[in-house]
């Protein structure tokens, strides 16, 4: 039975409200925490993130030193009994999976693509009303590249509730 | 050409992102208002609305007071020169589009209802996390009880940004 | 007794406490609407209001077309039987409230100026953290030019709460 | 120099303020993470967290399993070089800093006591809008029992911004 779930997709592909339906579907309580926590947690200037007003969000080493501490504090969490799913953007594609492959260890992690066609993201984004415009147009496809998953699933037709159920079912 | 857009439906069925899309895609700036406002607007106690646990709305004649003068408020933003969007919850049917009509007067309004399948709602307030868990369920039909419309879409399987194309069209 | 309470003050210096404090010591309900209702009711892009990086508030023939239907409603409100406290940032001083003194017409209106020091209020608009930095500062003094108020209050050394007190006091 | 700073008050005492204050005067980027994190974190329902009416907050053995982890996470994201800022509500007084200091171990870290008078607190809670009335002066007192400080800060008239440089002339 997985002990991490780890959503990665691209902004609005609708990660958060799979997240939130599968915490309500799955029989025990599993923590949530993933990138916009970690952007949360960290100081409003000079954390080495900055959202372009075109859509791309750049990344500095600063903010990389942070991350890998956070990644192995999440990753002893779940070492230390906590169910958690991640929900992460991964702007490197592979490289940022390599990362957490090593932080997880030998945790048993479920790997879950969050599909969205990148047209209908971009809607999405407009219909939301609190994100750059652009994210999810230049994340759709770059987030998924060298990517190995166990599942994945596709919000482009689907709804929220039913891609949760999908993923519930894989992990007990 | 509307002056007023005024759309009904259920909570969780779309209305809101519809809304933000429908700004993004009318030539002129639109304010939006609602049911959510004018909530907000209220004091956190004694405003004669009350969010049972299982997702009934029971609304007093205090909040019926205060709703009728802000109804007055729109019609006058409208007659002032603002076009404006509102969304609501029509809890009382034809009646609540029956207090709305008097007040808008010889406005030129688009009547539209939003309508969305009752457990595809209800999984979307699942999915929003922010939600009490039952208004999408206990609206998805009521609100639309007697209503006459213009125009109707329905969010069960059609995105926001295309709904708000449809109504656009119907604008100018 | 006042149908309208008006109240002016710069970004961060604290109205949004003291209206929420007002509508919980007030015995009838009050309905809160001012500059960020307005604000957010706007579309996110073209709506004529800008924020520059250093907090200066750029604002628009767009954006005051719209607001000056949005003091008609306001007014039409009060005038249908809603009490409604309005909360202002009057970047134009003694003009804005002209406008507003303009619309209000024959209504009852307890102008109140809410006066924060300068480095206080600019203190708080960093704890806040949801505000562009430059903004409380560049507001204190501005906002008050040419102003004249039926009672002021400090929040720099007096909690929202007692301030909310002292104007409830002059509403009855 | 400390590597994590725990700051711990009742409910509206200002920690938040005082985090984002710290997070702008501190030269290094830290993470602010805390109760609210771990509550935001866990599943809307059957979390093993209850917000009586009375502002009584009830946390059964599920929420303490998780939360177990969750400090351990955070312990060991200090230990992988990441400064981080924890603002607690110890609802257990002494017992809550002990789960803590074992955890963090042989980590350096500054204890603060945030402390507020309970009415101004109390009064603090009706500005917010946002939170359950009675928590402030039921915590106010409670959360210090028993608890050893390195430092101890008072908002009751004592600014956020002030609270923090106290508070970072200690960290270096």
């Amino acid at each position: 039975m997985a002990e991490v779930i780890l959503l990665n997709g691209g902004s609005s592909s609708g990660k958060s409200g799979i997240v939130r339906c599968l915490q309500a579907v799955l029989p025990d309580p599993w923590l949530a925490l993933g990138t916009d926590t970690l952007v949360e947690a960290m100081p409003a200037s000079n954390a080495g993130i900055e959202f372009a007003p075109d859509g791309q969000v750049i990344v500095g080493p600063e903010f990389r030193r942070l991350e890998a501490a956070w990644i192995e504090g999440i990753a002893a969490m779940a070492r230390a009994g906590a169910r958690v799913i991640v929900d992460e953007v991964f702007l490197g594609g592979a490289d940022s999976q390599k990362r957490w492959q090593k932080a997880l260890g030998e945790l048993r992690v479920l790997w879950v693509g969050v599909r969205c066609d990148s047209a209908v993201a971009a809607g999405r984004e407009v219909a939301r009303g609190d994100r750059v415009i652009g994210m999810a147009a230049s994340q759709a496809e770059m987030v998924h590249r060298g990517m190995v998953y166990d599942l994945e699933v596709d919000t482009t037709r689907t709804e929220s509730l039913e891609c949760a159920r999908t993923i519930a079912a894989q992990v007990s």
